[in-house]
């Protein structure tokens, strides 16, 4: 099914038309001369073909029909070691004649011809050559257009070599609309530029001129999209903390699974935190990479990872990003505008400054790839998705109410439960849901960049410092240490059981709600119904209630598991499967 | 950037560099000679183009660069009356002078060339000239390689007529990779077959050859795409009851916004009712669609309706069904293997037999065509995606619980707060929350065909009869008409009532709860804790309770309106959203 010198998994095709057959002879397959065939043809008789190596095997059977395929593509060919001459120039439209003394010239010469394009314009021709007779193939031609080029109506005839042709081949398809666009749209994902191109009068091939260097990753690509029908695509993460593991783990659970039964081939190619990377086109295992990250002496500054990407030639390149860190969300502009997707868990990027934002989006629209930031509100929660339907099936969001922190609603579900606020706070602390420092989390600076993502998503322009966030402590109590803060943390516990206290009594419960509604949007400490959905949570659940146009005053709400590295790595798995998918 | 006389929205382009005027020259600009533009480019004097009808507008400007468009496609040009001639054979393969032989002839008697391309293997060359020269160029060739034909070298030379050159024209495209892809991936989406196709030298060209009937569909698609970078989509709505009538206002409504905002053209093309439909390529607006139907004389065979369908060149077709017609959805499976996208709120495809799922499956994957039909369960809900992002990032769902049914859960609620049974279905059924016959509601089979549903988007095969599920009603009841169903029905209020009163005691209501787990899917009626999410729902609101692996004892809940005819079309708008950014 392709050259397997160059793609690991080509494999034995069981049957071929004749044309079929035809087509691959000339290249790969050199047992089988073209006019081999002609004999047999003419009585419609098979051939068989088997390996001398392995003449067990059941090769491949070739008969009139073959096996028919739809209109599918059997097989990728390639010839390496050719070369381009162009022949270009104003003053060739609508002159006969000029192909003609092009070909004689290079017959003349003995020159065999490959493959010809020449465009509808006449402004130019594309003749591919072997390259050892590139030279002579642009001397012989300059000799027969001398008067041309003095002239100038041919202004330039000259050779571009270290080229390969490609040629996807199968039979009747022609008649399979589509498949030139899935052949092309392919390349254009791995970066491959397109010198020539030309699909003939047969039916079973369409051929392509790309640069030599090139042939590797464009053959893999269409074997994969072509022969084995795979969807292929490529992850790349930064990150090895929790969530970066997790993800990791994940993708070792779920590969076999995805190939099998969604035709899915997701490949690793690398892995890179703060000090060092790891990098394998041919796959890394997950399983082995954050191990494989700490053995490694690979520096891994920003710059020279963006560019190993930028120029990176895979096929559907996702990259993930499962830090917090601003250096990782500053690429993602020249990845989304490079065709690479992203999918990150880091709110940075989404929650910075509005300009900062637009130019993000704006590098999307060039891309023409995903960005999917689901798990930086709510974790797996279907909360961006929800926003998405809404605004595009023309609803109106009136007003969005949630717990936006697992960590606060932990700690005020405790402390409504009657719990003192400093023993709530610690228990957070050793349960790890907190920042090392849990004024980080009190202070509400991830809840101001939780409803700055979720207001842009509605669609609505706004800067971070444009939420109004009520303070949870004193401003006495973020200076100092973190001991010190600790040791000083228990003198606010009798206010708050006393608060608690009174609305306990009235039915109600204590939360740090987030609100984006007709004022803006702001988070305050609220007492809210115990028969209310948001007075109804437990644990470190988050909670989305969506009130639109459309059910004013019956909100649609989202409700569950809205932290810790487990969930939100799921998160960030179906985000990269939502990537997989698009990306075409 | 187009024939105006077949691209309505053509539009004069502001500047061109003489590269790419004279790739334009060459066809509809007729003004220009190719040849007029070489003593300017000698000096780099900017050429300004006016038109006499209208010599004030602003016109075009020709210089050495033009404006660059970051290898974007500028117009798109079109030749029609052209014939494709044809040399097919085995025997030409590694003989030089075949090509030359064959252009000898061709300008020995004066034929024009306007477009070559013979694909790597030489087993053909196609050749390009204008119609009326086909019949000579054939006559020309066959002089030419009378003993190759004889031999057998050379199989067959002969000519498709009535086809059309289609060229996209852009400055320095060959270095903007995926170009090619989305040009031929728009007309493979468009089921325009491409004959030939060459991209040669000229960096600005990329020609194909098509049939002169797709002509119009290709040109219009390509334009759209590339000179208007709009993302064109098509609908074709299949009923006229609640839910297509408001899917069509919020269509009007959404129109110019997503044309403005989200660079998506969604035109309506079509709508059929039982008995009528209506057709139109150029657009229908869509307020005057429910109209148009009536007054239609169409027939609306479904059979007749399916081949237009499927005979249509339109780009990216997505058909809306809002009906709940078995003969609409036994048309999926046609449309999806031929890349015509399906959204659906009917249940009926989704919660058939596994079989004839599993072909609609199969189809889809022919096609590469979105199936969506989140309104199926839940409305517009966030229920399927939830399930299958969570399926795919490798969660498993131990159980789904949920409330399916608006109008179950409204009585029971109802009946929870300690009305008459019969009274609760009498305001239901007034209110317009259950089938025109109650007694098809309390029967379940819509919560039999929801819970196949989630089973199957689970990864579960499931037929429907293996839904165990709980009866509401004595089978007595079931009998006769519904006027006798009516006055029979207030005696079962007694029992209900001293139910609900004993459950409420307890600290319980009752619902009617679906459920989807290790035992299998059943559905039956339970006393549900009234602190518990299930147990706190209110009118017509559905619940969905997902628990998994990964979140043992705290579920994730999607709560919210599940029905009504505004709901329901605001989750199938969302859905067509999504195919329209999806189809490539």
């Amino acid at each position: 099914s392709a050259d397997p010198r160059i793609v690991k998994d080509a494999f034995t095709i069981d049957a071929l038309s004749y044309a079929e057959a035809g087509e691959l002879a000339y290249f790969g397959a050199k047992v089988l001369h073209p006019r081999t065939m002609r004999p047999l043809l003419a009585h419609s008789i098979p051939l068989h073909i088997k390996s001398s190596f392995n003449p067990g095997a059941a090769g491949t059977v070739i008969t009139p029909e073959g096996k028919p395929s739809g209109g599918r593509v059997k097989a990728i060919t390639s010839v390496h070691g050719v070369a381009v001459v162009m022949i270009e120039g104003t003053g060739m439209a609508g002159v006969p004649g000029v192909s003609a003394r092009a070909f004689s010239a290079l017959a003349g010469d003995g020159i065999n011809v490959l493959m010809i394009s020449q465009a509808s314009s006449e402004q130019s021709i594309c003749i591919v050559v072997m390259a050892a007779r590139a030279e002579a193939a642009v001397h012989s031609l300059i000799g027969a257009f001398d008067v041309e080029l003095t002239r100038q109506d041919i202004s330039r005839i000259y050779s571009i070599r270290d080229c390969a042709i490609l040629s996807a081949v199968g039979d009747r398809m022609r008649h399979k609309p589509g498949l030139a666009g899935r052949m092309f749209s392919a390349l254009g994902r791995c970066n491959v530029n397109v010198l020539a191109i030309a699909q003939g009068a047969s039916e079973s091939n369409i051929s392509t001129v790309i640069e030599e260097a090139d042939l590797r990753p464009a053959l893999t690509t269409l074997h994969a999209a072509f022969a084995r029908s795979q969807r292929r695509a490529h992850l790349f993460v930064f990150g090895a903390g929790g969530v970066a593991s997790a993800l990791l783990q994940l993708l070792a659970r779920q590969q076999a699974w995805l190939q099998a039964e969604q035709q899915i081939d997701l490949s690793l190619v690398g892995v890179a935190n703060s000090r060092s990377m790891i990098w394998n086109e041919e796959g890394i295992d997950p399983q082995r990479a954050v191990d494989g990250l700490k053995k490694s002496s690979e520096s891994s500054s920003a710059t020279s990872i963006l560019e190993r990407l930028l120029s990176s030639k895979l096929d559907r390149l996702i990259v993930v990003d499962a830090t917090a860190s601003p250096e990782v969300s500053g690429m993602y502009g020249a990845l989304l505008g490079r065709g690479i997707a992203v999918v990150t868990a880091n709110k940075k990027a989404s929650s910075a400054s509005q300009v900062e934002f637009d130019a993000l989006r704006e590098a999307q629209r060039e891309g023409r790839v995903p960005y999917l930031s689901e798990t930086t509100v709510g974790a797996a929660l279907p909360v961006l998705v929800t926003i998405r339907d809404l605004v595009d099936s023309g609803d109106q969001i009136i007003r969005i109410r949630a717990i936006l922190s697992g960590t606060l609603s932990f700690v005020f579900n405790e402390v409504s439960d009657g719990r003192a606020f400093s023993q709530a706070l610690m228990d957070a602390m050793s349960r790890g849901f907190t920042e090392p420092d849990p004024r980080e989390d009190l202070r509400g600076a991830d809840v101001r960049r939780k409803l700055v993502i979720l207001a842009r998503e509605m669609g609505l322009r706004i800067e971070p410092d444009e939420v109004v966030l009520e303070p949870i402590l004193d401003d006495s109590l973020h200076d100092g240490d973190i001991d010190s803060f600790l040791a000083r943390i228990p003198g606010i516990d009798a206010a708050w059981s006393e608060r608690a206290r009174q609305a306990g009594e009235e039915g109600f419960r204590i939360q740090y709600v987030g609100e984006i509604g007709p004022d803006g949007a702001r988070a305050s400490i609220e007492h809210v119904d115990r028969s209310s959905p948001l007075g109804s949570l437990a644990g470190t659940d988050n909670l989305f209630e969506f009130e639109t146009r459309r059910h004013e005053g019956n909100p649609l709400i989202v409700r569950g598991p809205g932290a810790g590295p487990e969930t939100t790595a799921g998160g960030v798995f179906a985000d990269i499967m939502v990537a997989a998918r698009t990306i075409n």
